[in-house]
Formats: structure tokens, sequence, C-alpha cells
């Protein structure tokens, strides 16, 4: 059933798809296909027309306002990069209502497990937006596991020849937490970066 | 940003896709649009047009060759019918090369955590193909599970007032294994199903 092959073959290409969900999906598709397969052919050409990342800073914009409104907004500090993974990890960040700087995404983190090196993030893209918008300050907002960590150390690397401050989200204790719940690296870390009051 | 909600919301329908795992596909697309849209639009557009379930027996056919190729091979036995949970699970049989009468796809099994009830398997379709084709022996090839055992329970139910033998796949050791890695239900099984040689 070449149809039926084609549709799991493109729906094992998605991230967290393997090939067993991937048939389950199909199959229950061609099951339902009113249901189903219309509004989501409809739901992809309406995302593919009117919407893509925004070429500076890799965040998910309306296709006509590219670069895109976070990146133009004048009320923003120009100077200062908060550089994430994902461009799902800005609207993170942007709730938080803590920075008021611009972003950067770097699609993804450094993963040899999952075959992503750093050629495949968009580390050069930062490098190269240093100088031209005067960048005084790169935040690092990475995962705080090894990918993240290794990734960001690489990044440090890139930028040691560049005249910019880096810095990292603080390790600590999270909100509404408290000791006995924390895990032993969290604590060691808070209790490193213990700050005076 | 309503594209991106649509598209989240569509894909989240499909089956074990959750809300995170539909946001992260999404945000892969966007980013990838040529390699993973396009494709994927034209994929379904195609299963679309060309493939259905069998309105018979509910396996996967072409949509121009319904009922489907083995509900009309007359080499097949028409006097019995495989019962199986999903359409998948037919071409899986057929590999076996060990049934060749018909089948009969109940699209599912009973499930009272994800709410699937008798009225929405295909059961009644199947004490309704009974009589009109003349069917001596129902087999039921469902899962092992709880499941799949309330739901053969209930299948059993249905079919005690008609003229109709009901069998169940044997339970027993599965081929290339020994008991000494075989769980205990499965060695009880395999006792109580024990074979005179």
């Amino acid at each position: 059933m070449d149809y039926l092959d084609k549709l799991v073959s493109c729906l094992s290409r998605l991230p967290g798809v393997g090939r067993r969900s991937a048939e389950r999906m199909a199959l229950k598709m061609i099951r339902e296909p009113d249901k189903l397969v219309l509004p989501l052919i409809s739901a992809l050409e309406d995302a593919r027309r009117n919407i893509c990342c925004c070429s500076r800073c890799g965040s998910i914009t309306a296709a006509d306002s590219d670069p895109c409104r976070l990146c133009i907004d004048p009320s923003r500090d120009a100077n200062i990069l908060c550089v994430v993974e994902e461009p799902g990890d800005i609207s993170i960040i942007e709730k938080s209502g803590g920075f008021h700087g611009r972003y950067h995404a770097l699609m993804g983190k450094m993963s040899p497990m999952k075959g992503t090196g750093s050629a495949d993030l968009r580390i050069r893209a930062l490098v190269e937006r240093i100088k031209p918008e005067s960048i005084d300050e790169v935040l690092l907002a990475l995962s705080t596991d090894v990918e993240g960590d290794s990734t960001a150390s690489f990044i440090e690397e890139m930028l040691r020849g560049v005249d910019v401050k880096v810095s990292r989200l603080a390790f600590g204790l999270p909100a509404g937490s408290g000791i006995a719940y924390s895990d032993p690296i969290t604590l060691a870390r808070a209790i490193k970066g213990r700050q005076t009051v």
C-alpha cells in the first residue's frame, strides 16, 4: 500500500515520532478522514502560508512581518541578546516578564546522541549579529542538562575573542520549592551561587 | 498566534500525541516547511483520495476497491472470520500465513480508561455479518491484556444466541523462547492449554 507507506514515512520524520506511532496515526487518520485529515491539511496550508521563523531571531512570526515584532520593537533593549534553544522558549521567557531585550533561537542544542552538532545550530548567525547590532551582553538561557551545558561552553568559546559580556541564567532553587524537594546538584549550585542579602 | 494554535490542536488529536509533543512537531514543521510540511500535505491528500477502510472488514484498501481484495477473494474460506482490533493487525496475520479466511477489524478494544465502549467498536457490524455470510466460526485474535480479554468476553456474550463457533488464539509460549524467559501468567496459561503429542 504505497500511499499508506508514504504517509507513514512523512509522519515519522516529525520529532518524537517513531515508525510504530506514525503507523498508528496514519491508520487512525484513514479511519476518520473528515475529522482528522481535512482539518490537518487546512492547518498545514495555513501555517505554511502565514507563519515562518523570523530570519533574525528565529521566533515564530507572521510571514508578512519578518523581522518579527520583537526584533523591531524600539522600546526593547537592543543591546542584550537572550539565546534560547527553541523558538517556543521565547514566549515562555516573555511570559515571565523578566527580560526586555532581543532574542536569538539556536534551533536546538548540541547533542552527539541525536547527531546535532554546532553547525546544525544558529551559532554562526549569533556571532555575526554581535558587531552590526552593537550587542553588549549575550544571556545564555539554555537547558541545565549536559547538552545545554556543552552548548553554552561552545558558545562562550566562540565569543571569547569578541568584545561582549556572556552571562547565563542563575542556577538555584525554583520558586515555591524548598531544600527538602531539591536534588543534590541543584542544591550544590544554589549554595555556590548564594547571594548576599 | 492563531495559525500555530490551530496546527497544534489538529496534531494533538492524533493518537499518542499530547499537547507538548504537538507543539514540538508544529515548531519543527514551521522551521522546515519544504522538508516537512509540503511532503506531508501531499501524502495526506493522496491518502485521503486513494485509500480508505473496507466497509465490510475494515482493512485498509484502495478507495476504488471496496470491499477489499481479502473480502472478495474466492479462494479464501468465506465461513471463518478472524476478529482483530486494528486494520494493521490484518497484515500481520496475513504475513504469518496461518489464516485463510475473512477478517473483521473492530477498530480498537474496550477500554474504560480511554473512554472506548462497545458502541465505539464494530461489534454490531460483526454480529450482523454472521447470518448473511453464513459464518461458521469467529476466531478472536485480540490482545492478551485486560482490555483485549474483556472485549473478547463481551463478543462471546453477544454471540451466545447466534449459531456460530467462537474461538480464540491459543495462549502459550512464544516461538524461540523458553520457560526461563516466560512470565508466570504465560506459563500458567501454557500449562493449562497443554497439548497431547
